[in-house]
């Protein structure tokens, strides 16, 4: 799959460094991001966050309602990112292996590319409104099931092996996906796309007929 | 592998029922696990604590100089039995296959034995202080180099195949480990020794030479 205009670069390090250029919303989502990081979703003020994106009060309840509505966009940001790539991924001319390999390797370079969000929104989403978890659940479900369709696309048509529950799959392989946070370091000696390609190997491997 | 005198009710829910008939620092960690859990760590009060567990705090700092070292001794004891039962396994006369088969399924029913104080630590460890946070991650290290030395074993002696990092195979497979917490329901319609065969044979799929 063409990267088409999504790029590593284009993560939260580039987000963080340009934040004066950008639009209200973006600024405030890195300040959110950034303080939420750093001193925990809990124990940041929405008054911090609007002195550090340098907008006011006002400013950010024009487009945010609560602190909430920061911690729950900061994640659907990057799932409305990996849902499109994937559904690109997942829609293409190709073999169904190949279809698979492309969007596991993918969510893994979608994940790196956002690591901070990700780490700052598993951390705190329980603190979130059960409305508002409930949506995210809703749309990583959906993901989740696409990703699951295409294992059972596989198991028809004999390219996987029959005897494994694409259920378990599935929570298997987005369990190691989300858990990238705790010990990936960008500074390390893999890149997104190469952790991205030996975790899309392991995932064929385990599928493979 | 024996599963010796542990077992599945011996975990997190029985603790709690029992919680009167406890030595004061269980009862401490069983207080402490249901206040994290149920108003964060962050907004629980060492008063709150103690109260909950029916003990004075003169009691509680006997056994634990901080909150910060109950949410540490939580996860602690859980690494405590996981290592033991690991270690149990991994030395035994088995084949190497066996053995990490034993070893990666047991680490799934001893994480769904203790589902509640793994999600409460993964959630709030940030927290803890340096120190602790330090000192945890030693342990775990210690847990998955064992495991990756299986892997390397299996390697060498040509049971598994080379061409897979055996320290990303563990990390892969910790990930998913670590993130049952997530998606895994004790009243679902799997029980963590199901769920531990499963991500045994997907972990031994992706290893097989």
């Amino acid at each position: 799959m063409a990267p088409s205009s999504f790029t590593e670069e284009g993560g939260t390090a580039e987000r963080t460094q340009h934040s004066e250029q950008e639009p209200v919303p973006q600024r405030l989502l890195s300040a959110a991001t950034r303080l939420f990081a750093e001193q925990g979703f809990e124990t940041t003020s929405v008054q911090q966050i609007v002195d550090a994106a340098g907008v006011t009060k006002g400013a950010m309840y024009h487009y945010f309602g609560s602190k909430d509505d920061l911690l729950y966009e900061i994640y659907a940001r990057v799932l409305r990112v990996q849902m499109a790539r994937m559904e690109q991924a997942a829609d293409s001319s190709e073999s169904v292996e190949r279809r698979l390999r492309a969007v596991a390797a993918d969510v893994v370079v979608t994940t790196v590319a956002y690591l901070d969000d990700t780490v700052i929104f598993f951390r705190s989403m329980h603190l979130l409104h059960p409305d508002k978890q409930a949506e995210v659940r809703a749309q990583r479900r959906r993901y989740h099931e696409r990703v699951r369709q295409l294992i059972e696309e596989g198991q028809r048509t004999g390219v996987f092996r029959t005897d494994r529950s694409p259920e378990l799959v599935v929570d298997f392989f987005f369990g190691a996906v989300h858990h990238l946070g705790t010990w990936y370091r960008r500074d390390g000696p893999m890149s997104g796309q190469q952790v991205g390609e030996q975790f899309a190997d392991l995932l064929l491997d385990a599928l493979r007929a």
